[in-house]
């Protein structure tokens, strides 16, 4: 059986609940990506997005570094990526590198918050594209250590993830049964009983 | 110049962009909370919007322990509270802590991006709460050791924040005036030329 990317993307959307933005139900992070680029105007909608995220102290402490295919700043982002994600990131016309300054500017002591904000951040990013049409995939499977080398990364710096982005592609292009398996899967999350307690182990029955 | 709740949420909303969810910019973290209780139906499509989020591996590491005041666990978690924030928080019907697994539950391994995706859910279930009409605040002054220790909290979770959480309420109920100036400032910012990069100190122009 063989998916078009459009019956994929209904196929990977959650049960919509009334009162529930849409975009909740409709972000998934696919991995085949059509030839097809993201215009700049898309791209600033997706940062306009991160960009009023709440923060600790409201320091914002995230970077985006931006690479789009060719313009040597992607080819130094995926060479930071590891095997298996290559094998299907490098359809994606847009990569992503994610950081955080782990210091507070208004008096240098540690921000422990500022990998949970740039999660943050970036889960804005990823569902504004869900809400233009986008598909966007955050992967953790790359080498920070090899990214920060390549742009000079700040001790005083996180390094987050990639974000893979693009349009949806067919899920046959991504060639691999694997990769096509999981990409024409239905997406599966815990219950709410598994994440929502009134005590540590008591369930809140939400 | 004494404004009314529904002057403040005019003034806080961010100027919108034409694609943009106008959530992301009606979305922002009051201190003063109306006397209003949040409904179990309301409090379920927040936990359902964060449900969804993406994670590492999809390990979906987050938990979060919900007290309404009077349940006990609204005392637990407000009793871990920093003196600042228990002045204003106190009038918040909801108040949610936040936690994040940090293994793997496939391979026990260390997730190094818990806290990043903790930060995901969170943030989507408080622009969710943005869109339903609700006002969340997430907090890091409190004492994550004394919330560890009230829920018996495994020291393989790492604590995360504490989200006050109900509808807005009028700015001058806060008293103190310092409250009140915070309340009632315009939200700010940095420009995307300061977040978004094609070098790590290129602007990327966009």
């Amino acid at each position: 059986m063989s998916l078009t990317a459009h019956e994929v993307h209904a196929l990977k959307k959650a049960p919509s609940m009334e009162g529930v933005l849409p975009a909740f139900h409709e972000r998934w992070s696919p991995r085949s990506f059509a030839a097809r680029e993201v215009s700049a105007e898309a791209l600033k909608k997706l940062f306009e997005a991160a960009r009023w995220t709440a923060s600790s102290y409201n320091e914002q402490p995230w970077r985006f570094i931006v690479g789009l295919r060719g313009d040597g700043t992607w080819e130094k982002i995926f060479a930071a990526l590891g095997e298996f994600n290559k094998n299907w990131a490098k359809t994606a016309p847009v990569l992503i590198l994610t950081a955080a300054h782990t210091r507070f500017s208004h008096n240098g002591t540690e921000n422990r918050h500022a990998l949970y904000d740039l999660g943050a951040a970036s889960s804005y990013l990823t569902l504004e594209a869900a809400a233009l049409g986008l598909a966007a995939h955050q992967m953790a499977g790359f080498d920070p250590e090899a990214a920060r080398k390549a742009f000079g990364v700040p001790a005083e710096y996180l390094i987050g993830t990639v974000i893979a982005l693009g349009y949806l592609g067919e899920p046959t292009a991504l060639g691999d049964a694997g990769l096509i398996k999981s990409e024409t899967a239905a997406r599966a999350r815990k219950p709410l009983d598994e994440i929502v307690f009134s005590e540590w182990d008591k369930a809140a029955g939400i």
